[in-house]
């Protein structure tokens, strides 16, 4: 079976334009067939500031309200998608980039909720891409996609789903043609504990490392994250976006 | 040769959605490979105004600064072209969008004028596509690309290029391999005389329109794009957006 790399990168990369510019230099030097999946909310969090859009909320969960869906759309698959495109293209790869609706990559369902309407956003179907997608002729003429946070509903409707479940899902999906590994960028070497890269991590231990508070806040979902992705893949990583060449980087994720 | 049917769009039928839902419902309809390009102007001018973005002009002639890049790449490949993807996808039609930078589909450099810098402004490389182009698979896997005016200088950049420009470019291109017919979409049943469809307009002809007034302003680009890319189809038509389906509309454009 072809191998297939899959890198997930987050906002705070994709708002330093040196980092970034970084990132996309080492991807650029990664042989064979590859994928990159990208976020971006805190770069649309400044455009719609300096639009004037709060964010609605309801009981204190935020709400996708039209404005905003619009502005995500924007920044995600005008602006950020565009230049990592455009900057690949720089670097000799033939990059493509995608949201969920095009090619009808990640078809999604408007979240229904019985007491809140979240608005625009959007939980994937797990739609298995099929032997005849696009994606897999692509794919073996060498062309790179660069996948965004943008899903559809199949009515003509854009939706906002998290970058990291549609992560999983690439992943899952590549998994029919491809062993997959799956490189989950952060800003850190790794899962840290005291100071120290955490080599690898079982199922059990994250439990563990949750419940005894090492692992807290944004890295509780990287690492469910991760292990949702590391039972399609051959190898899964937590690790620092610059250590992209370095083989044994990071800290492993073991599925069970 | 098998043929292909080119679209393009403009700015104010952008802006009206129920305007645009019927364009594309009977864009839908179009059996065979075809290909839809867009603008986006009107829309953008509305983002940069609500960003408090000013048109910087040198010498009356307006400037693209890097704010402004920005937003029009962030309206034309995030918002317009997002939004007519779902809604073709939601009418069964596989559509990808594409700017210029993915699949380095449009190459360009940036304008450079002895006496003014026009900003983020792109002229067209006159770049073949060449045979093995992923284009070509994906057009004969029925996929429906549809393509902004945005291209990038194969440094990293993203330009602003004008759609006519690159209707006309993407014309030539795809007569390589395919018999084209290209159809300009406009507000009007086409070119005009007295309330009356011109209906055949040549070259010398368009001249004379022109030397005598009869075609003015706004007009005058879309018919010089007409004749650019005539040459390289085996039908053009200057015609309504609303008259897809009726075989004779609009006004023909006859390359001499």
């Amino acid at each position: 079976m072809k191998t297939i790399k899959v890198y997930k990168i987050g906002g705070k990369l994709i708002d330093d334009s040196s980092n970034l510019a970084a990132f996309l230099s080492d991807f650029s030097k990664i042989k064979g067939p590859k994928v990159l999946i990208h976020g971006g909310g805190v770069v649309a969090d400044k455009y719609l500031k300096s639009m004037g859009i709060t964010a609605q909320k309801v009981d204190g969960r935020r709400i996708t309200d039209l404005p905003t869906m619009e502005v995500v759309s924007m920044v995600y698959a005008g602006l950020i998608n565009k230049k990592i495109v455009a900057s690949l293209q720089s670097n000799g790869v033939n990059a493509l980039g995608l949201s969920g609706a095009d090619l009808n990559l990640l078809p999604a369902k408007k979240r229904v909720h019985s007491e809140i309407d979240f608005g625009w956003v959007g939980d994937l179907n797990n739609h298995s891409w099929g032997e005849n997608h696009a994606i897999w002729s692509l794919l073996e003429s060498e062309v790179v996609p660069v996948i965004c946070s943008i899903t559809h509903d199949s009515q003509g409707n854009l939706l906002n789903t998290n970058a990291d479940t549609i992560a999983a899902q690439v992943v899952k999906n590549l998994s029919e043609n491809y062993e997959v590994s799956f490189h989950y960028c952060i800003d850190f070497p790794g899962v840290m504990h005291d100071d120290q890269v955490i080599e690898e991590i079982e199922e059990k231990g994250m439990k563990q490392l949750i419940k005894s508070n090492v692992v807290t806040d944004g890295m509780i979902p990287k690492l469910e994250t991760a292990f949702k992705a590391a039972k399609f893949t051959k190898e899964t990583t937590i690790q620092h976006w610059n250590q992209l060449e370095q083989h044994s980087a990071g800290t492993k994720i073991k599925a069970s």
